[in-house]
């Protein structure tokens, strides 16, 4: 059996991404495609627990180094017991966000040491690499909007969609980590597909398409 | 003022160092001695969170090396938080277990590199060092027996009393540790002070408060 391969999902928050996975999961089970999905952090029942820790901000305060550490040992968890496990099988494994968010983030965003993150990211994914990074690039200004007015429609939902921690950043934060996620995908530009992604669901769907084409 | 002082109580299972370290607790109180007292994993609310995740082994699995990392956020969150403050403000500061905990169990436990465990504590710590280390030496099977006594006495307790994954391994890996921990006083002799733990309580309590004796 052939190996699967990894289609991971990045960009800034209100990019567009999880709408997107979800639309091509729908496309894939009409085509019979072996396929799971998946996402960073949560994708384990160990990786909940971490994702309630790291996003709930209202209940204890989570030191920089410390999520660094959590999104790392999410992130082991998941390769281990999931992703790997699901490419062995010949699995096509979708996964909202992966090892280069924490790049982009706690690398670009919050300013620790790129060396340090690179360092973390190997030895958590035991140098595991995606076939194809989709990265939704969208003005910061746009997807806080976005993500605004989700908020809105979600007001029933749990506390970690009202309030996650990642959402009550500084503008200048975000800017850094789409600014990093530019940078990311200039150093790897086989494995990256840059989507614009500030038009409409149905305007951006045909360009995620185009980007798998010649991976499934 | 004076930078308190970091004593840390280090030893296999079922070796009395919580014992005693309330012990202490009693003796610092009666002296009016400043200190405070406090744990890894668990000495904050994250790390509450992340104690919870690693020790109830009934509910999902925890990976080797996500293992390792939980520690490290636990510490990271631990020191910033609230041992390096304690310090600053010139405290005595007790733990019941730090790194030489996780050198011990996943290093020389578990089979971890050394040389990637050490990094990793040095980086959970921002390099800080105990002042003393308290190494409570028991032979594994009388630890092994100690804790499936309190078992049977704290029959109403949590989960995380009732199976804690470290109690479920086997005498050999028990036995690694203990020999690991002997080898970290063996290089840093004059950090550690080894505390023969075989005896009852009270004959243990004077060989406490011997050890201590020039830092307090």
């Amino acid at each position: 059996m052939n190996r699967g391969k990894l289609i991971t999902f990045e960009g800034v928050d209100g990019c567009g991404k999880t709408t997107q996975l979800r639309l091509l999961e729908r496309i894939l089970t009409t085509r019979n495609t072996s396929f799971v999905s998946t996402r960073e952090p949560g994708g384990t029942e160990l990786g909940k627990l971490i994702r309630a820790a790291l996003l709930n901000v209202s209940r204890h305060k989570v030191e920089p180094l410390s999520e660094l550490l959590l999104y790392a040992a999410d992130r082991a968890q998941h390769v281990q017991e999931f992703v790997l496990p699901n490419l062995a099988a010949g699995k096509i494994v979708l996964s909202d966000r992966f090892y280069d968010a924490t790049t982009a983030y706690q690398g670009y965003g919050r300013g620790f040491d790129l060396a340090l993150i690179q360092k973390l990211n190997r030895l958590a994914t035991s140098d595991l690499k995606p076939d194809l990074t989709l990265l939704f690039d969208i003005d910061v200004s746009t997807g806080i909007e976005r993500i605004a007015r989700r908020g809105g429609e979600t007001a029933n939902n749990s506390d970690e969609d009202k309030a996650n921690r990642l959402d009550l950043e500084p503008h200048e934060f975000h800017e850094r980590v789409r600014q990093g996620y530019l940078e990311l995908a200039k150093q790897e530009p086989n494995r990256f597909r840059i989507i614009p992604a500030s038009g409409s669901i149905e305007a951006v769907r045909p360009l995620v398409m185009e980007a798998l084409q010649g991976i499934l």
